[in-house]
């Protein structure tokens, strides 16, 4: 994802996290309210992924052309904590 | 949740999203975007719950209290829907 | 789902269970591993589904044909918590 | 995790998902046999968790010491796809 895009796209959330507090104030269907905030957290699932993606590609790529063991070792017990595991 | 704290926190998320924003602006190291993220995505379930909390005692109890077995039917079908389930 | 279908899925589990433990016994690949694992929670969680599943069309639609609003609120409360919410 | 501690973890998997079996045979009230799905589901993604974390200090550690950056690419590549991400 080329940073444009995901600034696109961060727009966009920030918008519909707005459309969501008029849907509040307006006192909307809690249904509804809740499936437009299921759709913003996978929106930002979508974004964190690919953020991530672009990690891997770069910094631990970066990592691992170093060769530098304790940067490799660094980078992994980054990646298991973010990624919520470990 | 009333209405107040809800518009409040959604107000609050909304303003982190924007500073995701300026941290990938600002080529922020991606461990930390992704971190960012994730911690909206909490607060937004959050909201998700109190949203869903407030359906539960109120559209649901309503349907309860109404003897409509065609209404309560329809709030299972909604309720099990959007909890991502069935 | 038919209890019989149910009871077979089970039967399956269990096989595959015993199956991870056997790749645990081996030394097989870690990975490999970790996979079936996934496989076999995959295979619990459709079989969860389909008892919730049940669970709607039987007790929940019961408890809606009974008029009793007090068993009526006990299986939404149940039910909220058996999807971990609420 | 031990191999022993994990091959007696498995067993008693498999027993929990045999009394399952039971439970369905038995017709007990759904709520209570998802109840004990969702506990057997926890259990398998403790001993989940406990493989990969054996795999990160072995696997992975072999494939960082080893300044191979092919394995290390592929270990990389293997963590992120069984963590479901990427």
């Amino acid at each position: 994802m080329t940073k444009t895009s995901c600034l696109s796209r961060l727009k966009r959330i920030e918008g519909q996290v707005r459309g969501i507090g008029r849907m509040v104030e307006d006192e909307r269907y809690c249904i509804d309210i809740v499936t437009q905030i299921q759709a913003v957290r996978a929106a930002l699932k979508k974004v964190e992924e690919e953020v991530l993606k672009d990690h891997v590609s770069h910094c631990v790529e970066h990592a691992i052309q170093s060769g530098d063991a304790d940067e490799q070792r660094e980078k992994i017990a980054e990646l298991m904590q973010v990624l919520g595991r470990l």
